[in-house]
């Protein structure tokens, strides 16, 4: 994730920094056991050592793809390559998961979920590794927890009893968008865990999609990025007027236009400017008296002191003047622009996984909590996507997912990156492994070729390509979108089936109590009721009941009757959480 | 700004907190004066203590306008109500200031701007009073500071010289906007100062409109709000399609309808959950134990400790499970929601000026930091409007901005108080005085009228009015932006003359040269070219040239050849700062 840098600010700003265990019992003597081995993507499918290390060469720097095109869901593409050398091996890891999520009363479908998810890791490769292997055990925890509260529930049903164990509003949505921030703080704490246990495993960035009830959400934290890449026809942009199209419209050959929507933003130093600033100003103690929390319209020098200068601090959008003193001589806390701006002079990117023990160059500062691990989300509700019927057309209106590390990023822009996707199916209409193609071609031109000097140029072989590791995740959506479509019709037809049964064992019982109604709770008597699942419900109501009993003495509590959820409120098609 | 809350609420969040003087010598023995005498804002006149007193008035609840309507730049309306009866003084203040900002080389005209401001205050009038007394004088010199800058060139004219002062982009509208930010610190800085000296002061919210340049600036710190009303036609809402016009547009009688723009964002604890939750997790002393930074679906209780408990924390979007421990059972660091929420179970505003001593019911910390006085800002550049020419429209086209204290929003929408501003606007097509009317009317409809039992309730009698002081100002933004482009025409004019003037002196200088050229150094020997500010700039080039010369060891700062700004970097038209 750190190209377009000459190697002397490569090997200065991705030191071997040495782990710096908290129990000195474990760093004494004998050195901590990495966590992992090392290796590739399982589903790539490298059998050997010899496989594992040829995918490592640096002058070929081979683009590897999946053994088995279809091994990944919806024959998603994956295309990856190493760097030019800037470390042993590819710090990149890449993962997806296909799971289901089980229905308690055990008589509905499972619920089904997938998961995929890319990692740039730096400072060594653990911290990614370990994200790839154990990242999607977490989140499915997560799910499992909330999975009474997400399954769908028919019109025909009455509405269900959770919502009144709440006070406050709770969607669908917050609850799959608070499994995936946890499920980013959990993976963060293991890390932080490890370290007692396992050698130093640097940090990483994270992007990663979760495809769930015929919705997307995509959480982001770090530089790594992901786009949908869109072709629609300009009928169809007309008819979405009021969708912020205006960027990022190319012209195709015909009728349609390749448009390409970010579904992450960067987290650099520079985009996060605002939240460091403002942490330094709040918590200076962060800082240790080594760094200032300013930024200046020009550099502070001793010879200015006295003298003002412009200055900006904490959430401040614009400049203002201060008087130059000694302590604005001190390093900022954010250096540099851009790709190239720095956290506490050392770090590229603010927010991922690991680097508890990361510490600042020449100060030795500990980084985080500067560098944190809470996600950006950003969710598309598939179901309000409009589909012309007879376009033949549903990979560029649901659009294709691309997500990559900054391997791609750095050297073509997101519209470029949507045309070559959309280029590229053009060629392979039909063929199974057409998205592993849109995957290579991504790679292939990010990559660019050798020229007589070494030096990796892009196809016109003048303007340098990347240096870095690089991996792209291609997902057609509306595979998805169908297979969801599909197991919710089969949803609503059990549930339907469960509840004429319910009710025929009711009207069977009514019958029965009234033929010899002598002992009553008829409901306790019938075994086909699931009781168990309602005695829960009843609890939970009889708890929100009891809110009137409050334990604190609370002003504001006592006088607000909150929203109570519909249990199906809907959120905006597309959302930023 | 606590209307719809019963008394015992009121007195409860609102209570007469003793001052808490840092400096012992001052509190002890005698009482600490008064910054300023209580009085109502200058330009309406209240000439006598009898006229004064009259305004307070609980139970009539006078509206008061000025005595001149003219008195207001623009003719803009004010208006004016004291509450039913919660503190013995209106607690709102208004202020406007027109001022000019001398040109430093004496021979172009001075850049004029008008500035008007609102001021909400809460535990006493000093803070509103002294904010509206003194605020305008702190942003003058704020705006002085960047008078050189802020000058506009004319396309003849070479370009400035100062962008090579600086290392980054610095545009106009960010040093208005560091302007406007630093004044805030400032004036919160300047109440925290007179802690010693004067007695309490309270707090207040502040809302600050600055027109300059041909722009319109919004500053908010608080929940008082501004509002662009506009009535457009229906041609020209096509004609902007790309607008996010889609909210809040009513249909006029005719081919007009009226749309309310929000220019400021309330700040409350429920608005602004996110930074007050993550400032109490990245710094739990401010909370000192007693507090906890997190916001629960459900009230936690003693008998569920030990069970999960859905949760939030920092900034997190989404809701997650928890086990529920004794941690929990402390008081949320924000508690209710929307208009009733509170910060620390005190204040239901998390923004303003003041307040330094003010400490948390109970625990009885310090409310600040969580209290901030930084504003958020919006503003809009006029010369971006499209007007059409024969519509004799130019306030529904430009705009009326409404500023306000919440006594006006809390019982009328945005979208009402648009169309009562356009309705009463058409009674009366030509006279001074309408806006004054439409000032007078938005207070009068939310004042309501007293019922049978002194109760307030709005003009059906039914429902309740406001019990809160209201203050309302009516801004029409095109009678500014006609006096801007007149003195534009004048400045270019000014500056053409002077252009020429130069070019005549130089030409004369050189055939002076060719002359008897044996002594160079023209330009030293011409008196009319103005030495002293080409001396200036000459310095801040040589001072931009010796920035290779760095003395301080940075990698990143060495390596980044920054942007230089065009010094006429145009933003986009609307934007939030």
């Amino acid at each position: 994730m750190f190209n377009r840098l000459k190697n002397r600010v490569l090997t200065s700003i991705v030191p071997d920094i040495p782990s710096i265990t908290p129990t000195p019992s474990y760093s004494i003597g004998r050195p901590l056991p990495e966590k992992f081995q090392y290796q590739r993507p399982p589903f790539l499918q490298l059998l050997t050592p010899d496989e594992l290390k040829a995918s490592a060469d640096h002058n070929v720097r081979p683009i590897i793809v999946p053994r088995d095109v279809a091994i990944l869901p919806f024959c998603a593409g994956y295309a990856e390559c190493v760097n030019s050398g800037k470390s042993e091996w590819n710090e990149d890891q890449a993962a997806f998961s296909m799971q289901v999520l089980h229905h308690p009363s055990k008589d509905l479908p499972d619920l089904p979920y997938v998961y995929f998810g890319i990692f740039d890791g730096h400072a060594g490769t653990g911290a990614a590794l370990a994200s790839s292997l154990q990242f999607h055990h977490i989140l499915h925890e997560k799910l499992v927890d909330i999975i009474e509260l997400l399954l769908p529930t028919n019109a025909n049903e009455s509405p269900p009893m959770f919502p009144l164990m709440f006070h406050k509003t709770v969607s669908k949505d917050e609850l799959i968008i608070g499994a995936l921030e946890s499920a980013f703080y959990d993976m963060d704490a293991v890390l932080a865990e490890d370290r007692t246990k396992y050698r130093n495993a640097g940090g990483c960035t994270s992007v990663v999609t979760l495809f769930i009830l015929g919705k997307m959400y995509v959480a982001n934290a770090g530089d790594s990025r992901a786009i949908l890449a869109q072709r629609l026809s300009k009928e169809m942009i007309k008819m979405q007027a009021d969708k912020p199209y205006s960027n990022g419209v190319k012209s195709d050959s015909d009728d349609y236009q390749i448009i390409a929507t970010p579904f992450s933003f960067d987290h650099t130093p520079d985009t996060e400017r605002g939240r460091i600033l403002s942490l330094g100003k709040v918590h200076p103690d962060l800082m240790g008296g080594e760094y200032i929390a300013m930024e200046y319209a020009k550099k502070p020098m001793t010879k200015d002191l006295g003298t003002r200068i412009l200055y900006k601090q904490g959430n401040m959008k614009g400049w203002t003047y201060k008087t130059l003193t000694k302590e604005d001589l001190k390093m900022p806390i954010v250096t540099g622009e851009g790709k190239r701006s720095r956290l506490l002079g050392t770090i590229g990117v603010t927010r991922g996984f690991g680097d508890h023990d990361l510490r600042a160059i020449g100060s030795g500062l500990l980084i985080k909590p500067f560098l944190s691990c809470h996600p950006e989300i950003i969710y598309r509700d598939l179901s309000l996507i409009i589909s012309l019927p007879d376009d033949n057309n549903l990979d560029g209106e649901y659009g294709v997912l691309i997500m990559g590390t900054d391997g791609l990023w750095d050297v073509l822009e997101n519209e470029t990156v949507a045309r070559i996707t959309f280029e590229t199916l053009k060629k392979y209409p039909n063929e199974k492994h057409r998205y592993t193609m849109v995957a290579q071609e991504l790679v292939a031109k990010s990559r660019g070729r050798a020229n007589d000097s070494g030096h990796w140029r892009l196809s016109d072989l003048k303007a340098p390509a990347t240096v870095d590791d690089i991996s792209v995740i291609v997902i057609p959506v509306y595979q998805y979108y169908k297979e969801f479509c599909e197991w919710e019709k089969k949803y609503f037809e059990a549930q339907q089936r469960r509840e004429e049964l319910r009710n025929a064992a009711i009207s069977n019982n009514k019958a029965m109590n009234s033929a010899a109604s002598i002992n009553g709770d008829a409901s306790k008597s019938n075994p086909i009721i699931d009781n168990d699942e309602d005695d829960d419900e009843d609890d939970e109501v009889e708890e929100a009941k009891e809110e009137n009993s409050t334990e604190r003495d609370e002003i504001d509590r006592a006088l607000e009757k909150i929203n109570l959820n519909d249990g199906n409120s809907e959120e905006p098609s597309e959302s930023t959480a």
